[in-house]
């Protein structure tokens, strides 16, 4: 066999083995495969495409690349969830206690963000003293201890993922569907949990950019996880705009708790919701409508609320420690009319740029800058209305930052948070 | 300027400008676009195409990456001769000196080969004082003097087609037309000649595996060739067998004297008659027809013979140095038919094996080994008939080197050498 040949048979358009896929995976990982001959065939599959057989070959032998973590001895039934990623996503974090709290058992890997702003990982540790590095003995002790624990990937996850994901960013083969699904369910696979809920985000702010694009990434997900014997639900949700009113790491984990309050913004309180109900549906094997009502009364008697609490606690957080930047500059209109569009990569990239988030995965993160969003698309806005504000550390150049936000003058139609799910 | 938004504009066909080609080959020539990026912009570009544009924009990107030969102090009309590669194929040896006889100037910059048996510069090097790296002067002041030189390429020829070419090699895209259109173009171009005629090789032991395809690449280089006001024919010729009867750098030499001396093979005479008269027709712009006239009895009358050992001489070697391997190993047929088809790919590759070519561009080429062929398509064998020897230094395992020749028990439709000419 010779990664030559493999390459130009995908290029070509034919299917690849099990054992092309594996000889290009392995002999990647072992540097015997190039960088420059990945990225080729890469983008070879980019344009060409999988079939279903061939996307399930690669998820096999990427998590066959590392551990694969065994979560029997928890107790109970371990759901777990991601998303595809967007721009102030702080679901887990309001998720997982509700989850909890209704009997799922949360046994969540994740992972520090690199482009955007941080992960779940990066928000929890702007909370001092939280610790995200626990043994594998420790984690499974905690979710059956208390339901729910979060830690960075205890063990090594689908390092084959890993290296192919890094030479995707910088080859320009980062939107492939085959590639992404099997990069998603392999880690999902490999870390453990019995059913999964994966939040397919779509729209500016979102790697898939139309509904067809999600929805086909949704069904192959779907179709790869019951090869595996793993059920999976996918909720495809809209990416156009920043989610909830915070974009930040401190500033996102005290959204997490504003929302868990009862306070928190309504299109993503709704989306919170949404998505804890499938889990608490599929774990429980009850009707969505019964674990709805359960995951809102839990929302609503504090009970998900008290359960974060609890969750940080147990590793070892101060909640009393977040801290914000000191500086908190106003963001204004200069025009009237309606706010219909907020460009959410570059404000995104300019919350990132204060060192919310990543460029280098060496780079260190500042959890106490962000952005608060104070309109909501659709708002009415006056000439000088206050748009946000910019929270940062030290005095920094906003520039034409209101640039960012669109004002027409005529409102829009809205858009659901929740555009379809999957099963 | 960023690449992986240019590789992501060709991933989804979108037409390259100028400036982003050249910002893709610059930036790789100067290590600032990595082989990954560049391989995966390649595997787009050989999936999803170029219009005549953009190749001219590749092309002329290409040929400004290094010198352009100046050969207007060469008196006459300059006509180049390229080959796309074939086994056994040292029609340059006999096609200089007869274009040359008949008053055309042949200044010709030629390479090593990777891959597949000596280029025309090694089977050169198997005579013995022969100098292969002229300098600028020494090459036009010959030319000027006998009307052939053919030396190494005297500058630094398009240094973006030797980096992109070595990738391709090794990244699965060796076979895209505006790939190798720009590669073939450039070089061309920048060596200065005024007429080009092109032996587009197109069968098993060739790039293009159609005739289709052949066609195609022909009017690309012939449309490329036209906006840098070059005039270009294309000779479509058939590559499924070796090329003449033999294969090996010293008796591809004694092969092309043979041949100028009137004992060449049939096919192979043709050929090389047809490629010179074109070459004559459009340097002294006159009837094809005549031209054949011309070239045919400058064979006859052993000129073109005469000026190939005064082009030897005249670059220092010893034409009566030629060696050869001293084993001569029959390989003989073990069944009776007709001899219908040659493994031509894997017999070049077993000859390559004993030193005739290289693997890799640091490999020695041993001169002496190489392929007799004794039989012809179509040609009725019986068992025990020879189907060729094989020349060697040294004591070799020829194995079931028979099984590269297949007998058939009913002959097959004889194929052209030459399938098209395209203007």
């Amino acid at each position: 066999m010779n990664i030559v040949d493999i390459i130009n048979k995908k290029e070509e358009g034919n299917e690849l083995s099990y054992e092309e896929i594996k000889y290009a995976v392995d002999g990647y990982l072992a540097d015997e495969v190039k960088d420059y001959q990945m990225s080729s065939l890469l983008m070879a599959i980019e344009i060409k495409g999988m079939n279903i057989e061939e996307i399930y070959n690669l998820t096999k032998v990427m998590i066959d690349s590392g551990d694969i973590i065994d979560l029997s001895s928890i107790n109970g039934i371990k759901v777990d969830k991601h998303s595809t990623g967007g721009v102030g996503d702080k679901t887990t974090l309001v998720v997982g206690p509700l989850a909890a709290v209704c009997g799922i058992k949360i046994a969540k890997m994740s992972g520090r963000a690199l482009g955007f702003t941080g992960g779940t990982i990066d928000k929890l540790e702007s909370i001092k003293g939280f610790n995200t590095n626990l043994s594998k003995e420790e984690f499974i002790n905690q979710v059956n201890d208390i339901g729910l624990s979060i830690t960075t990937t205890a063990g090594n996850l689908v390092p084959a993922d890993k290296k192919i994901y890094a030479l995707r960013d910088v080859s320009g083969t980062t939107e492939a569907i085959p590639l992404i699904a099997s990069s998603i369910m392999s880690k999902k696979i490999a870390s453990g949990s019995d059913k999964i809920i994966i939040d397919v985000k779509v729209g500016k702010g979102a790697f898939m950019k139309t509904l067809d694009d999600a929805r086909l990434l949704s069904k192959t997900m779907i179709e790869i996880g019951k090869r595996f014997n793993k059920e999976v639900i996918a909720i495809i949700t809209n990416m156009d705009y920043p989610l909830g009113n915070t974009i930040g790491n401190s500033l996102e984990v005290q959204e997490a708790i504003d929302t868990l309050n009862g306070n928190g913004d309504e299109r993503f309180t709704k989306l919170c919701l949404i998505l804890s109900s499938y889990m608490v549906s599929v774990g429980k094997n009850i009707s969505i409508e019964d674990a709805f009502d359960e995951v809102v009364e839990k929302l609503n008697n504090k009970e998900g609320l008290n359960k974060f609490y609890e969750f940080i606690k147990y590793q070892g957080g101060d909640i009393n420690s977040l801290e914000f930047g000191k500086n908190k500059i106003e963001i204004k209109s200069d025009k009237e009319g309606y706010l219909t569009d907020i460009d959410t990569l570059n404000l995104a990239g300019f919350i990132n740029s204060l060192g919310a988030g990543r460029k280098d995965k060496n780079d260190k993160i500042n959890p106490k800058v962000g952005f608060i969003l104070t309109k909501k698309i659709n708002d009415k806005i006056e000439k000088n209305d206050t748009l946000g504000y910019v929270i940062s550390d030290s005095d920094i150049d906003i520039n034409n930052l209101n640039n960012y936000f669109i004002i027409d003058s005529k409102n829009i139609d809205e858009i659901n948070i929740v555009l379809d799910i999957i099963k």
